[in-house]
């Protein structure tokens, strides 16, 4: 199996989750201002969301160009992965369309949890074919920002029992530690082997 | 014909498919945990199509990678297959909202009876253009699996007159049987001609 | 500019519309096999577009094959048929929600001429572009197809005044005719210059 | 990060983003000629947002036909371009079915302005990687047309508190500025350096 249309099919699947979540932000009925602010919480999870995908894309990208072939037990943890990612159009709606709720920060929450749960196991998949001594694994190895998230995520589901409001915090905040782009791997390629 | 462009269309077509599906899943009303209950076997119908469009999109890179020239039949059968996998996000939205009742759980198994029905076409047109002692040709003689689902599909679709849960045990069943990635066409490339 | 970016986005859009139409397909609400009476005629409008557009991909792919250098006009040309191809799921889901009536069908033949005059205005643009003696100049020659299928449509709309089960059933022919793949280019492809 | 991968994703966000719009065309209920009248304001705001869109992707390419290096900046201002084009569904959506009304039409403006700041932006990160002796920076030098857009923007956004039609017709001639394909790069590509 070729890496190339499994990349090809990912962008798509990620080009079609980032661009379907706006259908969630319903088009008002009313044309004044003010028919656009029950949309605001819509647009805030929608902007976060688009950030998050935007991260995962870009990850997922230094992710594949350390893997040489495609196994089958990488193609499904890649298609795994793409399953958690595709529930962010209903996860983020929900949270949006009930103004930060309990419940629905709280299931926004596991949405990303078991999406970095599903990228770990994508990125074991493809150490365990790379082998203990390729690019990757040397890479992962101090891999903080991956093993800080699921903990950030973990902490908010919790937080939403206390104020969902702090749990959006921690989404915006562990959304910005990733938005510095991953180094690491490029570090090491520079590295004498 | 470039086998390029087929590939390429067949994947931007099946990410749409498996990205659509999950607009079934309507974002619900309320923002309690107990609003998420009639979405649940929405969620479960989601999953279980989710597996099969992967299976598909897995075992058709390996069938277009025996094909080495696209013919007429090859297009059309190809956009046949699409077709009935289109049906899908109507199937599975169509059964999830109706808590698995018996019409719908018996127009899914029709829809996977007819898509496995155009799979087996393709796989006839490819062979028919690559000969009879082509790769593909010695590698379907024992495709067990691809013979095996379309009769539990159609045993599933009696079933429904019984119960539909059978019907579903089934579909799960025969999308089982279809994760283990398809070895034979690997298998018969490795042998010597 | 090269080709290849303008195949591959044209491919995207095509994949989009062809699947988009399906969500036309509204899941019906009871759970009888009498609830699928109504949508019907939406599936068989459903089936009618995603074979002409079938038709379009296959004949905009060899069309395309005879193009070595894409211009601003092409350019424009080719998203002015993307167009008119956008509008088919509104047409489509009109006419299949309607049961067949006199105006939405008289619009999808509308729809139908506009993306068939698009077709032939890309067509000119590719051999103003290509000059008189290239291969698409000489294989337009003598595309009977081609010109044919907009009188059939314009056909199709005046009869829909008499019923629009006529102009259907011209709707049907025009896309047999078509069905049949395009192998006058092939033809001259293969003739000595 | 390789320049294809981001083209591709861009190519995949902007053929659905183009294509979802015509979503916001809803089916309407009647079947008469009538029932269409409602529909012409927003079919009218599709045709011009799918010219801006085509504007965007024709302009996009010809930008980055310019990089020669994918770095981390130009890869997120990218996406924040992406961002503001996945708001045309919304915002002409929103502008159709109120009959352009004063709020809709001056919000179309805002994003069509914050999209033509991100196309800004993107511009500014390539020429940072590039250097200022590289083509874009050249190119760009007498880029009136990218210097005249927000500002013909700004002025129809305020023009809607005398009239939304005033408005339009400024976001029409903006479009028509720049449906000539932009030649620029290409001229300064062929002066010797």
């Amino acid at each position: 199996m070729g890496k190339g249309r499994m990349e090809a099919f990912s962008d798509g699947v990620l080009a079609i989750i980032i661009t379907i979540m706006v259908l969630e932000m319903k088009v008002p009925h009313g044309a004044e201002l003010s028919a656009l602010r029950p949309i605001l919480p819509v647009f805030l999870s929608y902007v976060l969301s688009f950030i998050y995908l935007g991260i995962y894309w870009n990850n997922h990208h230094h992710l594949l160009h350390t893997c040489r072939r495609v196994t089958g037990p990488i193609l499904w943890a890649n298609l795994h992965l793409l399953f958690w990612l595709s529930l962010f159009p209903f996860a983020t709606g929900w949270m949006g369309e009930n103004e930060i709720a309990v419940v629905p920060a709280a299931l926004y929450g596991v949405v990303l949890f078991l999406a970095a749960v599903a990228y770990y196991i994508l990125q074991r998949a493809i150490i365990a074919s790379e082998g203990p001594d390729s690019v990757l694994a040397r890479a992962v190895g101090r891999d903080w920002k991956g093993k800080l998230s699921p903990v950030l995520y973990l902490i908010a589901i919790g937080a939403t029992l206390v104020s969902p409001w702090i749990s959006e915090a921690i989404y915006v905040l562990a959304a910005l530690i990733w938005l510095v782009p991953d180094r690491r791997i490029e570090r090491v390629l520079r590295e004498p082997a």
